[in-house]
């Protein structure tokens, strides 16, 4: 038989789950499948399966999926690894649409029993009308379909994650929640049997929800239907961010060893970047800058970056980055320095070349921080504004600690009515009362849509990428 | 006249010194000079100048410098520029022996009233029996000394910092404390007319009580000064550790009008740190970074790491990183493999090659996570062990959130009874929950001595550079 048609509803939005090897121990199960997916708001039917319990958690158990009366769309199988070959073929003859194997213990061991086992489910899912997400993976997190792998965040955003590691998607979803992005739709899919990363990228091309799309991917088994998958995806103007884990040679190694995959040649990744368009990052953290900047930054006319902050050294270190990250801080003409100078002097600042240094710090300042915006923003001279604040200036400068509250109410209240895109970089404070306060600035700044980052290289590599994402669109 | 000699406590253990432009608003002065010296615990005397004032902050005013009856070690300038010349003249007619210009508006500015009257102090100090710190600067932190020139931690530590620039110097001073990184001394010496960083090395080379140093630096009068005073230190087994500024053309503009120095060539400056073994730094964050490697990490015997922790994906990127940094992670052989594969069986992890996944997260397993220390540390096939933490596993496998207090526990009762070095990745929590757990026990390992990191990345460059650095003493 061939493979079922895929559809983005079978997969994010089943009607009914059944959770093959539910555990009868209600403590356990209240954090295992049954209990996340209760949690998650999940609406539709809901069945534990387990040989030895009437009920778990509130709801009816079936001793065996074939005893369960209405159809089941979906099942996770959380069982040990040499019964998942016959549960496979139970959801087979159920009419499943989509298996999601939690189990771990296949190629990624390494050993015989592993490898014979993978091929023993890739065979049988081979030949009949199923899906298969895993083994080796979390499978679906889709806040709107109310279902989860764990306890994350339900608010839904415009970004979709498809991640070959678990414990990653989990984190960059947490990440993103702490940074204004929030994914409307995640996959962890592990070891890849059968459902591979093209086959969720062609889905996610036509889905009006998904705007961003961000990869985490170990190995691939057909390039070629990748490069297309990720083409259509970009042409349609959704940029594609992956980390492409195991480039280099210890880490293909380690890849072989997580899920079985066969990671691929640095030189063939290079090409599928250069030809795609596709934005290549390194850590799960910089797959949520480079979301902050695709959804907060709007686009720039050029690579000219005006520095704005408070601190000599930190500005000169800020300028430095930039243009390690082939950003240019051009030095402003006499026209605009004169301009600045004006504003420098009254707020106890003391640099107008590029960066400017303005005293946001005291008391009062912030006007002077404003009309610095303006004055960049309204000049030719600069492309985007990269402003920084030091969260613990209030301690050298002898301001109160709330100072750094005065300043993000000035950005925020100046930098939509703006002609040029701004960014903050704001590092995490140092001490009790620094900490708290940045965490507050952040999440207000995240939330009102000002792109937010924690150090200047992590703001200087996300613009540049970002930049680099347009100048492909203007070639192709 | 030629230059007074100089010495170390004449800089960080005055025993009077006098504010010269102390503000008679008590308000303010509470967080000026005068106030910030009587919190910083300075017990010997202490002179506010200011002619319309009798007591400032309970201490007794005086008009003028000439004014005070008893002896004057050291004088903070805090006045207008234009006042600076004659304030200078004064203090060397009181046979003060250092004076710190904290006023700005020097060279820095780039007009001509500032070059002017840089050049005026200049050629006063050039003709006179008195050192000077600045202008343009923060001056001295000792909290032996009972100075410093702002509300900063006043534990002491082995780390002296140099740095041109003040703001940038409390930060890392406060970056530091969050660390286990304590400053027993620290200056912020601006324009550097007279006192330049060479000055301030060769004392740290005979101070007993400096075993690292950090410097931050933006123009240098004398290259082949700084080199012989960067190699006298670093024979004498104190590591040096560089944030050369404004290496990139926009940044040496930037330099200019921060702090009116010469950059000097990037060519240049690679051949110095090539000929010294400095280590050359990039940020703040990264200048600590090194020191807690440095100061936390026993020497390894090679560059062979062994990657410890929970979650495949991130133990892939990990290795990467590592391997990106000159690291090796190379896979274990069938003897370790097998000792390791009864841990982490039991345990729920699934990855023995290297990197090693073992189930820290879950109750009780915490005694896998020490056998596989114990392992890797016994094994002739690792040099060094990098351990990752992920802050949110508890949201993920279901555990408590003190679950990482159990992890921090075993390793803090296992890592130093091992014959290898150990550093930690435990990244900022995310969630409010995870995010006091990780503060407290990036707290606990600081102060045990552990290594901790916030970030892949920046682990893995300081273990690089310190590797490096060993390597360099060894060939020199």
């Amino acid at each position: 038989m061939g493979r079922a048609e895929l559809k983005l509803e079978d997969i994010f939005y089943p009607e009914s789950i059944a959770i093959i090897g539910a555990s009868s121990d209600e403590k356990k199960e209240q954090s295992g499948w049954t209990g996340t997916l209760l949690n998650s708001g999940f609406e539709g039917r809901l069945y534990p399966v387990n040989p030895k319990a009437t009920r778990i958690l509130g709801l009816q158990a079936y001793p065996s999926l074939k005893d369960i009366e209405g159809k089941v769309d979906y099942a996770i199988l959380n069982l040990t690894p040499t019964l998942v070959p016959k549960a496979l073929e139970d959801c087979i003859a159920k009419g499943v649409k989509v298996v999601h194997i939690f189990t771990s213990g296949f190629t990624e061991v390494g050993n015989e029993q592993g490898k014979r086992l993978q091929k023993e489910i890739h065979s049988i899912t081979d030949r009949a009308n199923i899906r298969l997400i895993g083994p080796n993976c979390m499978g679906v997190h889709c806040p709107e379909g109310g279902i989860s792998f764990a306890n994350l965040p339900r608010k839904e955003g415009p970004t979709t994650l498809i991640s070959q590691t678990g414990a990653g998607a989990a984190r960059t979803i947490l990440y993103g929640s702490g940074r204004g992005i929030y994914f409307g739709k995640a996959v962890s899919y592990g070891n890849a049997v059968d459902l591979d990363s093209p086959d969720f990228l062609e889905m996610l091309a036509d889905d009006t929800k998904t705007k961003f799309i961000a990869l985490y991917i170990e190995g691939i088994k057909d390039g070629r239907r990748l490069l297309t998958a990720t083409q259509k995806c970009i042409i349609k103007g959704k940029p594609v961010v992956i980390l492409k884990a195991g480039l280099t040679e210890a880490a293909r190694g380690a890849v072989t060893s997580h899920t079985g995959a066969i990671a691929g040649s640095e030189k063939g990744w290079e090409a599928f970047f250069a030809q795609t368009g596709a934005i290549s990052v390194h850590t799960l953290e910089e797959i949520v800058y480079q979301l902050v900047a695709l959804q907060n930054v709007q686009r720039p006319g050029g690579r000219r970056v005006g520095i704005i902050g408070r601190g000599g050294g930190p500005g000169v270190i800020a300028t430095e980055i930039c243009e390690e990250m082939n950003l240019r801080v051009p030095p402003f003409s006499a026209a605009v320095r004169n301009q600045l100078e004006r504003i420098t002097t009254a707020a106890g600042g003391s640099m107008i070349r590029n960066p400017v240094e303005v005293g946001v710090g005291r008391a009062g300042a912030q006007q002077g921080y404003i009309e610095a915006f303006k004055i960049l923003a309204e000049s030719q001279e600069v492309d985007l504004i990269l402003t920084h604040l030091n969260p613990e200036a209030f301690i050298l400068y002898g301001g109160v600690p709330e100072w750094i509250n005065h300043s993000i109410d000035a950005l925020l209240g100046v930098f939509k009515t703006l002609p040029k895109p701004v960014a903050l970089v704001l590092p995490s404070g140092e001490t009790q009362e620094s900490r708290e306060i940045v965490q507050q600035a952040w999440t207000r700044c995240s939330e009102a849509g000002l792109a937010v980052f924690r150090s200047y290289e992590s703001a200087a590599n996300a613009l540049n990428k970002l930049i680099r994402y347009y100048e492909f669109k203007d070639r192709v």
